[in-house]
């Protein structure tokens, strides 16, 4: 996972342009990608489809020829979606196009402006304060095309038993920025690999944030009734513990399945808010699908987070492993959630005769998988899952899952119709 | 406030008589008030009307001629209610009908006896423990009359565009006690003063406790289904916190209006109980008002409560200042509380593009205003008012009505029918 | 109730066999117990009664031919339904059957085997330790019978006016174990002693753990809608505090009557869960009845539990004294738990001339019977029960049914119908 990270770092992605073409071909390495381009002007719910962004470098130089700014060093410094741009200005006449972070001056920020036609730099502060007016005037190129093209996203999907589907979203329009949300993306790839056979479809989404998840909810409209859980990943890097952000329903079945896998380790669980990551857009009131948000440390709590110190080096591969491992529980959740029915629900039947209770009575230390088959039997009246019961009985799903599947065997459950 | 505090301080009021009479004349002079006479032996729901009761002069004097309990120093030396009285008396044949707090040696109780008809002094046990036997015998004159009359109270209505009303209510029968309910009465004319033109229908009630509100509510049995929300308002000057006790529902509009504006400053919440003031009778069962109450230290709470403590020295400016300030914030969500129907619930609407939200992308510090905006289009589905959204988001109720002003404008949202 | 501990203390109980037999003809002496025998082979629910056991005597003896493991000195140096074995062991071959707790060397276990035929002693970890080879052979004998027979249990009902019952099951298969369940045998026999009368009928059920509920069960099938409450009652003598575990709906009746006793002294409350006493079985989903289980220091919780140390020394006449006036106090409950409508309820009544409130106002410090009989008059409105209205207040049961008394006297309450 980190080497895809790695990989894709240098990429200058935007919510459109070969940067994401590129990402997405790298994404197809690992997987059979379906890529697809929607033409600028597509109308796609309350938005449309903007110009394509490209760009090829950008600078800007002293008196003398260097490049005291330069795209080709780190794609943060050039403001995403900055128009073409060719001239001469004086520091002052610069200054109010080049933005810094003041309380982080080693740092270059990342900003965008996607929505109104500008253009600009970033860099450190830093940089900023070694930049003096007597080294001017300063020759500024940007080499962009800001034209009519297409928005790009890629799909993969793994079909199931079941057409209700399992989405995992994660965005992909940031450029080098490592934990937001190459990390996600890397973990998303892992996860999919590891899929065989799943009940569920399982859809992997990776789109342009904001209107690349409008644009892929306006052409699949039709087919969200089928969305049965969803969960947009980011941040999935860094050192943080996991934190979960609910959906805006709350308590749907995602919200279950990962609060419960993150019961047994260090987590954060937030209640849901319209901002943050592509929860904003799955959870509109009009759709109000069931998707939750995983990160790590969530949206802005890092100081890292929108800046150049968001590189390779901040996200680890046991954090990353850590959120696929987590993930992983949650896909085992969700696959073998059930509604099961006691078919010996007066007293407890004999587990003993069917050999699945110990036979030596008196001693206290009961073990796990007994007390899994008792809470399964007590609590399987038709209107407990599995869920349910390892939430209730504060044992692991997997305990209580193992239980219902030797009850089942010995014939003491059947599956709710 | 505190002006109209000392100046309604010196009457002796009771539940009836000229004392009330005297306070809602002062009140009249700030507002147009109602006043209603109710005679003696009307039937009041379960109760009856009692004799009106005036006082004019009232003292123990020792052999000496000295007034050793005297009402022309303070009227709570007379036990509320008390009979003409005219006669000689030894110490020891006073002494049960004098009243003292031993635990406060300096302070006069307030005592009262509306419905047995029986006389009695209060004053300090310093004052008590100065009496001597061999001072005696002493005169004893209460100059008051108990007779066939009218209870009479005062209200102020101030039409609003809807006949649903809102009513805060004050009780007037307390003599010489200052936070209670003398800063309530102020309170309460200072904010009738402050409405222009509501929505609702705003009553204040200047009423004596128990057999007022018992009157009132006989009065107007026709028309409480038009009570949207109801404060009782009393003991409205003390250095205390704000405290709010919710009405018998709980959870009706007032207790979540009232709830939210004190959030953000220091309070205390208590749930219903059939005690305290009239919200007893607005919340009795059969009624079952949304009537809270709102105090600053509530009653019994604090040590001056009931004593001659409890005098214009002990409630502030400041204190009461903060409960207008309050009572103003409370008014101002009941006034714009409202739900909201999203026109573009699918995805968010591009609000860029309308001129409602920032074009640089990629900093984290969005504003109060741009979240409000996001959370009150997520939540606009016809289940949440503004107030939920307020709840809920953790942002004052002001900037999700400001918000919501914004959305309706831009065309984004309608008001639920 | 600690004399009757000491008695039982001796015998060796089991699931079926004389030692319950002879705990039942004991516990006869105190009530007129109903004493039932259901044949080895019968079929009840999903379970078979099993053979009977009885044993006479077992030991294990040293070469020289004294007795190393003595069932006279205790029965719990036999395993529970040991069949009978008579034959010469080496220490070797012996250990396998020997059974001792490492971490508590001084203390016997308990131990049993009542569905897989087998044999064993149980003993000190220090007493096996002083065991040598070359004491050996061994000669051991248990002199048992494993043979058709019955289950034996007993039942005492006092009728009530209501066919609807209050249960009482104790356990009483285990054999030299005190607070496990002598204590609850004891406390159980003086519970039933003390009600005269009753509204509901009574029922305490001294049977076998496990088979012996789900026996009762069994034969009882059509009269199981009349259970309106129960408990099991177990561990009633330990020092510890009081222990309520809920029942399966977690808000019946008899949790909330428990809870409510519970509140004013040091107690613990636990959830439901499917394992502990004979609750198991009475909350199995089919049945799902309204049992609670009442402990002191609840299942396995204290070191003494299963072991020789849990000897009549181990309960206290004073916490035998405690579990009995709480289970006196919810009896109470149960019996006077009624709804009432307020039959006057716009306003508050006029307490004052029916004699019900002092005369004299102005005082703070209202009466607890005041304040209980304004409590009964606001929340009677026919959705709320006595037991409501104690817990909503912080009154105990006692002052709100007293309350409810005065009012119906005065005509101010009915019952709801």
């Amino acid at each position: 996972m980190h080497d895809l990270v790695r990989r894709l770092h240098p990429l200058c992605r935007s919510i459109t342009g070969d940067g994401v073409r590129g990402t997405l071909e790298i994404i197809g390495e690992h997987l059979p990608l379906a890529v697809r381009e929607v033409p600028t002007g597509t109308e796609v719910l309350d938005w449309t489809v903007p110009k394509e962004w490209n760009i090829r470098d950008a600078y800007v130089k002293d008196a003398s020829g260097r490049r005291v700014i330069d795209f080709r060093e780190s794609n943060l410094h050039v403001v995403g979606y900055s128009v073409p741009v060719s001239g001469t200005y004086s520091l002052a006449e610069l200054r109010p196009r080049l933005h810094t972070l003041p309380e982080q001056p080693g740092l270059v920020p990342y900003r965008t402006s996607y929505y109104a036609e500008t253009w600009g730099f970033c860099l450190s502060q830093d940089a900023l304060d070694g930049l003096r007016d007597e080294d001017g005037p300063f020759e500024v190129r940007i080499d962009s095309t800001l034209a009519a093209g297409s928005l790009t996203y890629g799909e993969y999907v793994v079909p199931g038993r079941l057409p209700e589907e399992v989405m995992i979203s994660c965005h992909v329009c940031h450029p080098s920025l490592a934990n937001d949300n190459l990390a996600g993306i890397a973990v998303a790839v892992a996860l999919a690999r590891r899929l065989r056979e799943p009940r569920h479809t399982y859809r992997f989404l990776f789109a342009p944030g904001t209107i690349g998840a409008i644009t892929w909810l306006a052409r699949n409209r039709e087919r969200l009734h089928l969305v049965a859980a969803g969960l947009t990943l980011a941040c999935a890097g860094d050192p943080g513990a996991l934190t979960y952000k609910r959906s805006r329903r709350g308590d749907a079945l995602v919200d279950r399945a990962v609060t419960h896998v993150l019961r047994d380790r260090p987590h954060e669980v937030l209640e849901f808010s319209p901002y943050g990551y592509d929860e904003r857009q799955f959870c509109s009131p009009g759709f109000d699908l069931p998707f939750g948000s995983l990160t790590r440390t969530p949206y802005a709590g890092y100081p890292e987070y929108h800046t150049s110190g968001d590189n390779p080096d901040f996200v680890t591969p046991a954090a990353m492993e850590d959120t696929l491992d987590a993930l992983t529980r949650v896909v085992e959740v969700l696959e073998h959630e059930r509604t099961y029915l006691n078919l010996s629900p007066y007293g407890e039947p004999q587990l003993g005769r069917r050999g699945l209770y110990g036979s030596l009575g008196g001693r206290s230390d009961t073990k796990q998988a007994q007390m899994a088959m008792l809470w399964v039997l007590n609590l399987s009246d038709g209107e407990h899952g599995l869920l349910d019961i390892a939430d209730r009985s504060g044992l692991p799903f997997a305990a209580v899952k193992g239980a219902a599947e030797s009850l089942l065997d010995a014939g003491l459950l059947k599956e709710k119709a």
